[in-house]
């Protein structure tokens, strides 16, 4: 079960907590459960107080977890309306660390930060790293132009491309920071390409035909934790 | 443009496809275009008949465009309401061949051959083969069981499966005939396993993380789409 703050210690249940533990999981009196906070620390308690109608956890040492071996941040121009939360829901499930909204010459959605859609955004990357059993939710970042991404540091760094190169195969298991970058509908300007050969980055293909946004962003991070 | 029947010689212009070619796309008398059947047909057309008012196409003889090198079909267990439209959106875009909807032992939803949700799905792959500019809408079968399944001819089998096996390597590039199998919410019964198992199946891990059954059947038709 999620917990916040996850702290060593007696923790009384929210209204919420105590449905979920005695009505839906229908547990009882010193059974023990696994906690966690979602930026990758875990701990393990146990339901006390239950008979006594004043159920509340204790909880153990938090400890944490490995982090994982490929770290893997997508970089996407942001699509319209529900397919952007499909993309956030997707390589949440598909285990990305982080998500950051590309500013693209071509974008035509650029959402603003701190407002609702991130607060929506954050929810559903919560609930699908929880259903997918995730310790970490991935951070969610952005809207940054391409100038900007370029100071954040990483192993390796793509592009999604739709123009098929032989002559860079993926390094396999991939490991480290690994950054992969997805155009808007229309795709990425030359000029915007430029910067990407300029800065190190890698053409990624993935597919024959013409994929939206989310799909490629989807479709990358299905490869690439493939080759772990 | 779609185009149904798709015959050499005369096609007088629906409204709609009046409308399309007239006033979105602005064509105009002696213009040419490609138009197709999503069968795999296309050919060229001339519009004519445009300043007279009675404007219609001359299609020329047409031509069968190569079948792809990859013909992929994914057979999945159906998930529930909108996850199913996008899984049909999604493998179409990715260029699944095929859907092949599948009747397994934790199946919860399974869609009766004929119905609305048939004909949804329809308009759906047509729409996302034609925005993949696809030159042939997959099939939409089903629901099958493991045994029906049987009884289809293809040149490699696999199912997908949480378990990393090392042991069974991607040939590399992948041609011919190929299925992938996508359990239901809980995945397969050790019994469909067996089953899978003895008709030949290789297993095929996707991710470390668990998936739902749609984001499984996007990231199986993406990886073995890319190692064309």
């Amino acid at each position: 079960m999620p917990l916040s703050p996850l702290r060593e210690g007696t923790h009384p249940l929210s209204q919420d907590e105590g449905r979920y533990l005695l009505k839906a999981l229908r547990l009882g009196d010193g059974e023990k459960l696994e906690v966690f906070d979602g930026d990758g620390f875990y701990a393990l308690a146990t339901l006390l107080g239950v008979d006594a109608g004043d159920a509340y956890l204790e909880v153990s040492k938090p400890q944490e977890a490995p982090r994982p071996e490929l770290e893997l941040y997508v970089a996407s121009a942001t699509p319209k309306g529900d397919r952007a939360d499909w993309l956030v829901e997707k390589v949440t499930e598909l285990g990305a660390s982080g998500l950051i909204w590309l500013k693209t010459e071509r974008s035509v959605v650029i959402p603003k930060p701190g407002s609702k859609k991130f607060e929506r955004w954050a929810r559903l990357s919560d609930a699908a790293a929880r259903q997918s059993r995730r310790m970490r939710v991935p951070t969610l970042e952005g809207p940054l132009t391409l100038e900007e991404l370029k100071t954040f540091e990483f192993d390796h760094r793509f592009v999604a491309s739709p123009i098929k190169e032989s002559d860079t195969p993926l390094p396999s298991p991939l490991k480290g920071k690994v950054l992969i970058a997805i155009g808007p509908e229309g795709g990425f300007t030359d000029h915007e390409l430029e910067q990407f050969k300029n800065s190190g980055y890698n053409l990624l293909w993935l597919n024959p035909h013409v994929l939206r946004t989310e799909t490629a962003a989807i479709a990358a991070a299905a490869v690439l934790t493939a080759h772990l």
